[in-house]
């Protein structure tokens, strides 16, 4: 099973995904890494790292997409980035399952969608986070940034990929699906939620279990939460500020309220580490761009190699569970639909 | 100064916000309190609590209504209703500055609109919130639910009167007013956004420092979150969400990683009773419905006699820091585009 590694575009490019990459093929069995990037960068890391295993493959292309250019003009005119580069080879070659990237988040959607393609009758793909959830779960949120200003068809197909995937990867039956809105009740919400609502309620394949709120997003109640990517980018961002202001100040307070309070913040020392690591996002992986013809997984910007080495665990394990045919299946649905709209 | 309590429509109605009312005359020099509700049953409780002190009087106004009712229908019928009531003396009584409600959201909003009224140029009143932030600090949201499919002049209006609520409010020179977007690119975001970016930009009595991200909400970087009411909803409750998720979370895994942990967890009590209450609503009050004619603050549904009394409080400041006229004043920028409009 080979799989891509984009490694230029993140923070710790290209040293982490490197390490990343090293730590997959030793620990992971079967895979085999293909890097895209500066090879005589690469290959002299590799040599300094003392890496002999031969399953790992280099792609030379060393120019770098950035997170201040204009998405579609950088993947137009750098057809030599390592990105580009990785979705071409990436859709050119059967026996490569899928690619990470952990580069700008709108040059890897452009580039997915142009490059690779959409899986047939999809109309927009969508970035699909997996939340930790209150019940030790996981809850997948679609969209969380690829498509602003969504119309209530593209929400309704979010509601059928997302039930895709939950079912695929975690052989969940009928996956609860929920409309993030203002209210719980029906008739809550904008004329998007509104519109969407009425379609998601007549598609018999999708569990649909109406409208939630913001508040339950990590409850565990629900396991497909379907929304604007506008709003999704919102609720998932605010999430991880809400986390980061509450374990920073509590560490604050620990640290200001006397000897005693110091002692306690020692002996939590343990569950205080449980906690990170259940709330933390790099143990899930990155985010697949769901509704493209391949397994596209954009990591975050900040990655390093404990990440990468997830994310590659994260393409086997959702090639594994047959998602994209799956997803093909799910998608007939749609069939007469696109015949009838040309 | 008097102000209004409805005493119907809570969650722990209309006991918790009698005893609300008994606390805030008890505790706040100079107030006076006038309950809306069941008269025969607050006098009854009264004098069970052997209140005598004369400065909470009642108006009976029985008729309740619930979250379940079609907001605008309520208003309109229930004439008799402790909101619809109170409003209307609200309105009517230049000695009243202010009301209370925990009731339904909706009701409370059409109530201000249609009962008391829009102050003049104001396209429509927000729901703003004021949320603390990590510099121990307070970050007003405008809007969190009040207009959703707002158009970009509502939020260039937002930011206007939101700016006039943090300089009137807090002493705040130049409020720093950022639009909540899903980048901080200038270039960044969906119609609206992108529309209302380059409105406020123009608007030069606003101190617009460009788009912001919900990760960022609590940074204390902002004073004022400009948003679509369904965004901001989105954003609060998620937050929400999260500071009961990890909080929650935190106190399992505690309870479940040995007696150290246990013992650690007794140790940092001071510390998490100071996080509460640094990131506990309640002590802040309600979120004023801004651009209406009056003080009117929408409290929690969820509120007991502690947030009644901060609310209370909080009339009282927002009253006598000059909010109204500020607000007035400021709103003159208007007047030719309201004039053009017709």
């Amino acid at each position: 099973m080979k799989i891509i590694i984009d490694t230029l575009g993140g923070d710790y490019s290209p040293d982490e995904m490197i390490k990343g990459a090293i730590t997959a093929v030793n620990l992971i069995e079967d895979v085999e890494i293909i890097l895209t990037g500066d090879k005589a960068y690469i290959e002299n890391f590799l040599a300094e790292f003392g890496y002999k295993g031969g399953k790992i493959s280099i792609i030379d292309a060393p120019e770098e997409i950035s997170c201040n250019e204009s998405p579609t003009m950088a993947i137009r005119q750098k057809k030599n980035s390592s990105l580009v580069v990785g979705l071409d080879t990436l859709k050119a070659n059967d026996d490569i399952v899928g690619m990470i990237s952990t580069g700008s988040t709108g040059a890897v959607l452009a580039g997915g969608l142009f490059r690779v393609g959409r899986m047939k009758n999809v109309l927009r793909p969508a970035l699909s986070p997996l939340l930790p959830n209150k019940k030790g779960g996981k809850t997948l949120l679609i969209d969380c940034g690829a498509n602003v200003d969504s119309k209530p068809e593209y929400l309704a197909q979010f509601a059928v990929m997302g039930s895709a995937y939950m079912e695929s990867m975690f052989g969940i039956e009928k996956p609860r699906v929920a409309l993030v809105n203002v209210g719980v009740e029906d008739k809550k919400g904008n004329d998007l939620t509104h519109a969407a609502f009425d379609l998601i309620k007549n598609i018999k394949e999708v569990n649909f279990v109406g409208n939630m709120e913001a508040r339950d997003a990590l409850s565990g109640d629900y396991d497909v939460l379907v929304c604007d990517g506008f709003v999704g980018n919102v609720l998932l961002k605010s999430t991880e500020g809400a986390v980061t202001f509450v374990t920073s100040s509590l560490k604050e307070s620990i640290m200001t309220s006397g000897p005693i309070a110091k002692l306690g913040g020692l002996f939590i020392k343990k569950p205080l580490k449980k906690l990170k690591q259940r709330i933390n996002y790099t143990s899930v992986g990155g985010s697949v761009f769901v509704g493209i013809d391949k397994i596209l997984v954009k990591s975050h910007g900040s990655s390093k190699a404990e990440t990468i080495f997830s994310c590659v665990a994260q393409v086997k394990n959702v090639y594994e569970s047959g998602f994209i045919d799956k997803m093909r299946e799910k998608l007939k649905i749609f069939d007469k639909e696109s015949e009838n709209n040309g």
